[in-house]
Formats: C-alpha cells, structure tokens, sequence
C-alpha cells in the first residue's frame, strides 16, 4: 500500500472520454490499496480561451479577476472527475484551492505556493475517499483566487504530494516519460528509468519540456519522488529521484538542445572594469534574461564579449546596447539567430574526467564547428550553428553510448 | 443619489461586447451618483455546455459536484465584467458566492439564500467600488458551492439588493418590461409602468416568463423594489412594486395565458368523503403538480372530478389514477391535452365585481366555450380549447381595455 498523488494535464482530461479514462486509472490504483489523490488541469484548450477574453477585454487587466476567470477552468474538471470517480463507484470528492485551503503568496497571475493543510485530506484519504484537486489555483492573502502561471498544475501535484507526505506523485502526460534526447531527432534516444532531479532540472530549461521547472525544484527541496509517465499507454514512465537513489549512473543522462537561442557578439570593447555592468545592467531591468557569456581574451587593451538571449528578445536587446554604446565605448556590434545551444548533462561527469572533451571531439570529427562554450557541474553546453542541430544531438546520442540497443 | 443593484442575464453578457455594453451602462449609474452593485449570470450557453457534460458522465450525478461545476458560468462573468469596468475607468471588483458571503441552505441545485452578509460591500460601495457579485451561487453550510437552480441570479439579485438596503434592483434582460399580455398575440399589449407583487407573481407562474417566480416572491416578502427593462434598449421599464404604490389601480393589469396544461376528467365516481385524497394523494407522491380542480355536484350518488396537470405528467398522471381505479371506484377516466389556460390578473377585481362576467360575456360572443373556471382572488382562469388560445387572449384584452391607443 502507498499513498499516490496522480497529476492529469489538459490533454489527459480533454474531453469526457478521457476523463473517464482517467477515472478508470484512479480505479485501478485505488482497487491495488493505495490511498489516493488526484490534481487535475483544465480541459485542454479552456484556459486559452478565458486567457483571450480576459485580453480582449483589456491587454492590462487586474491580475486578480484574470485569476478568478482562468481559475474555473480547473473547477470544472474536478467537478466532472469526481462525478466520472462515483460513476465506476470510486468515493471522491472535488476540492477547490480555497477549500482545502492551497495558501499562496498574492503574486496574482503567477503565485507561489505557500503552504497546504493537508490533516484534513490526509483524513478522507486513509477514510478511502479520493480528494479531486483543482491545480494551478489558490488562496491569497486577501481570500481570492490566485493561480500559479502556465503549467502550474505540475507544481499543485508536487507541493501537495509534499503536504500528504505521499510515497509518489505520478505526472500523467501525453508522453510516457524522460528520455536521453528528443525521440523525434534521435529514433534510438531510449526512456530512461530514472534521472536525478539536477539532471532534469537541467534537462527541462534546456528544452525538454515535459515537466515545469518550479515543479521539479519543488520536488527536489521537498525530496518527492516524482514519476512521468503517459495517462494514453499502460507501462512504466520515468522516476525523477535523489541522485542517492540512482545506483548505476550513466556519466550522461541526455542531450538536451534549444533552437530558442541568438548569439550576440561585441567586439573591440575597453578592457576595464564596469564594462560587463555597462553591458548586463540594462539588459537586466528590462528582464532580458542572458544565457551563455563568454569574453576574449584582452589584447591591446580591448576585449570581446559573446552572450546569448532568447531569439524573441535579440531586437531588444540590440536596441538596448545601441543605446549605451558611448557608455560602453565598443567597436563593433554583431548578431546571429541561426544558431542552437547543444547540451550534455549528467551527475556523473563529477567524478568522470574527459566529458567535455568527448564532446569537442565527436563535433569535430562531424565537421561541426563550435562557437561558444560554457560548463557548469552537471553539464557542458556549446553554441552551434542551428543547421547542424541534428548532426550534433545524433553525434553526441553515440559518442556517450546511449543509443538504444 | 440611490443605491441600485443591476442584474444582467445570460443574453446581456453573451460576448464580450454585450460585456462592453453591460459596464458602459454600469458606468452611467456610476456617473450620476449612485452607489452600484451588479449581478451577472453566465454567459448564454454556458451553464447548458457546463450541465450537458455533467449529465454526459453520469445522469445520476452527485449534486455538490454539479453545483461546482455549473458555477463556473457565473465566476468566468464577474471576472470579465470587473476588467470591463476597470478598461472605462470604473472601479470594480468581483465577488463569487463564498467569498461574500452568500450563506444558502444545504440544497444542492436548488438551494435557497438564508443569509447575506453585506456589510463589506456596503463599506465598499460607499467608498466607490461596484461590487460585481456571481449571481445563482452561494456557500452551503458544507463550505462547498451551492446553485440556486435555473433562472437563480434574479433571486440572487433581489436578495442581495435586500441585504444591502438599495432603494431599487433593476433587472435587465431581453425584453423591456411586462406587457399586459403577450405582444407576440396581441399586436396592441402595453407595457406596464407598474405593476404589484401579487400581480406579477400570477403573470410570472401563468406563463409570461420575464423573472424567475422566487425572485418575486422574495421582492415581495423584504419589500424590493423591482424594474425590469431592456440590456439592449435605453428606456425604462415596469416596476415592480407594492400595491399601495399603485396609484391608479387597473381593474385588470393583464391576461396570462399557458399552453402547458392537460384536462384530466373522472366520470361517476362514488360520492363519498376520501376520494379526492384517493386521487390526487398518489400524484402528490409523484410530484405530479396538479393546478385547476373543480368537482360536479353530485348527482345519483356519483359526482365527477375535472383537474388539470403539466402536459409533460399526463401520461403518469393517467398511470397514476388507472392503478387506483379499484380504491376510487370511478366508471370513466378521461383526458385531453388540447386545452389552454387563459387568466385575467389584477389586484382591482378586490374591490370590483362582475370581473368573471365580463370574461364569460367576452368569450361567449367568439363561441369559446368553457370548459373548466377557477378564481382566486385576484385572478379568473379558464380553460378552454388550445386552438381558441390566441382568440381569446385578444378577445379578452379588449374587454377589459387594455389595448393601446
């Protein structure tokens, strides 16, 4: 017997037949004796449109009746869940954010959990009722409805898997787990059966989008087992755990690649100090998030800087250092978009040497050439021109021998 | 300066230009110095998506789960109205049903209001904020959603406009007032500037369906002033009020008429004391309404029973009488669902005689024949055949000179 939080997206709840397909697979771990709860998004497609009203009404609306209209996406599904749960004679119950109470802070639009009472749930569960969560929403400080920001239902799962002390929160998605690369780069990128939450960490802001990153941060601070896996098929997903739960660790767990990159390069700078502040401070305040830097070597006085913004913000950001350029008192001013960040992770490059140079090494050897370097402890990433993309993740998928047999 | 509640149904907020429309009319009462509250329902179509799918899981379904589900409708409109008002410049804020709160009865989907706390919202209207308030929700002793039942938001209306002690509670709404009878039959009906409790709450059950029936008979018990007029036309419309505001009472205020009967006639059936609960004890059982009942004199020890229900019951009503036909002992049952109820309304027949007879004479002099009469004592109501509703209607409209100039 376990206690399981199951977590169902928007694609999972789509319409009624898949929620009752998803009543059907509570059933099933209900009828296996493990106490249960569940955390629901809106029907696929609902939040979008009560997001367009709200901006059709006024681009600038109160975040706090922006909450209120997107917030019943969620309470419809929890209500026809439960409904669909009694149906196959599966006691539950629909829970909203403010009545079990979710507390969150009173960032509306994008509030972070603060704490969840669980006694009372934890009570119904060991009773044999199964609580029907509404995620993405809760209770502020001023008792209105908040919600978390997009993909916040992934975060509701964890943090009240946390308060329940649950052995699992299992992620139901439309894919049916973590793999070593993109499956539709990579036709032998293989699931893997667990990652460490640093590797997905990693793994999510890079690009491999299946759970959100506040979710897996959570997770990780609060030590909850997390298991992704597809609510379409019947088999096993991937565990995202504890490094310490991982036995045998690959060196590298995945490569991960992001096309959402350009390159910004500034040439012939001081070498001085402030220059970098000149550079990073505006870019800064008006939340142009900098990725991968990287300076020249000094020579003659001057220096190079290369850094890399997300492609949406590259005009911005040009724009932004154009405007200090007698402050910064650079040379020359360049950019590229049609380039892609390539990544390797893995936590067991921190007692293996060489990662990186088999990295440079298996790109050399497929003629491709590498732009921009950085490391961190987990992974080593590079900048690539975006043609080779592919090339690239297939060349690295063999190099670190992670090709499926 | 007065304090107003303004309630707009589905058809005025359907889109987000009637929104538009609906916080453009906020804004001119806001203007001209008053202290408003506004009532929404759900956009059109909304609550009919929202309980088709409920009903499309289980058509036995947990109410409590119902009610959380269908008060979405209501939570997406006050969130959209607020944004509106806020976009023109009016201060605004939304109110869900449990945050007000509105205190209900355990009911689920039908729920009746037992409490409104409104001191807060009085507190913030006097400082300026339009309350935006979901209509046809409240909070049940539970702590969980609860739904009035169809056409609830004007009970919330007139409710909430008792609670805070407003001087009127316009109700807008797709037709611009009462009319002395249906305006789709007779070319001549005339809107009412007013008309009184007791009039309108037989209008309203009669079949001129302009405000839900409890709605009236709360106005009436807490002394709500009520006016119901056009979203879409700028003019004002009836009110509706306590007779003694009535300065000039008509003998007549309208003539109501209803299609939804059925005759139900018992032929010899023995006369002695215990047969009409013999009758109509099982439909009770059977929530069978049952509305004009009138009984023969009796005659050689049998006498006979006329009585009319809903044309949706007859057949169980008729299944309901043959199984007791050896208790009642009766000769002949027969039935016809031909037959239309035709009412004339008003609180002058009081102090008026030779109303009915005027009705009788009217009907006579178009070869109607009657075939059922009952009276209470500010109506007259007969039935007569369905095919001689629209005759009669207009027949009697003239009798008692309501027709337009």
């Amino acid at each position: 017997m376990a206690r399981i939080v199951m977590k169902f997206g928007g694609t999972s709840v789509a319409d009624l037949d898949r929620i009752r397909n998803v009543a059907s697979r509570v059933k099933r771990e209900v009828d296996a004796g493990n106490e249960v709860a569940v955390v629901v998004s809106a029907m696929s497609g609902v939040t979008n449109q009560l997001v367009a009203w709200c901006n059709g009404l006024s681009p600038l609306h109160d975040a706090r009746e922006y909450d209120t209209v997107v917030a019943t996406g969620e309470q419809v599904t929890i209500g026809l869940l439960a409904i669909a749960l009694q149906a196959i004679g599966v006691e539950a119950r629909s829970w909203q954010g403010w009545q079990v109470p979710i507390r969150t802070d009173n960032a509306h639009g994008k509030a972070r959990i603060e704490a969840i009472e669980g006694a009372e749930l934890i009570r119904r569960m060991q009773a044999g009722q199964v609580p029907v969560v509404a995620g993405f929403q809760g209770l502020g400080p001023d008792n209105r409805v908040t919600t978390l920001g997009r993909g916040g239902s992934d975060t509701s799962a964890v943090a009240l898997a946390a308060a329940l002390k649950a052995d699992r929160c299992d992620i139901y998605t439309d894919v049916d787990g973590v793999y070593t690369t993109d499956p539709r780069i990579v036709a032998k990128a293989r699931k893997l059966d667990k990652i460490s939450y640093e590797e997905m960490l990693e793994m999510a802001s890079l690009g491999a989008k299946v759970l959100q990153t506040r979710s897996v941060e959570l997770a990780m601070k609060e030590r909850v087992r997390v298991q992704v896996l597809s609510s379409f098929e019947d088999k096993p997903g991937t565990l995202i755990v504890d490094e310490d739960e991982i036995v045998e660790k690959a060196i590298v767990a995945g490569i991960a690649y992001s096309r959402d990159e350009a390159k910004v390069t500034i040439r012939r700078v001081p070498d001085r100090p402030g220059i970098a502040a000149a550079i990073f401070g505006p870019l800064a305040e008006k939340s142009i998030h900098v990725d991968m830097i990287v300076q020249d070597v000094s020579a003659d006085g001057t220096t190079g800087l290369t850094f890399t913004v997300g492609k949406a913000d590259l005009k911005r950001a040009l724009a932004s250092i154009e405007a200090a350029q007698k402050t910064i008192g650079y040379a020359e001013l360049q950019s590229a978009d049609n380039v892609a960040k390539i990544s390797v992770i893995g936590v067991g490059m921190r007692s293996h040497a060489g990662v990186a140079s088999r990295m440079f090494k298996a790109l050399a050897e497929k003629g491709i050439n590498i732009q921009v370097i950085t490391t961190s402890e987990i992974k080593v990433s590079v900048l690539v021109d975006e043609a080779y993309t592919e090339l690239a993740v297939r060349a690295l998928h063999s190099a670190y021998e992670l090709d499926a047999a």
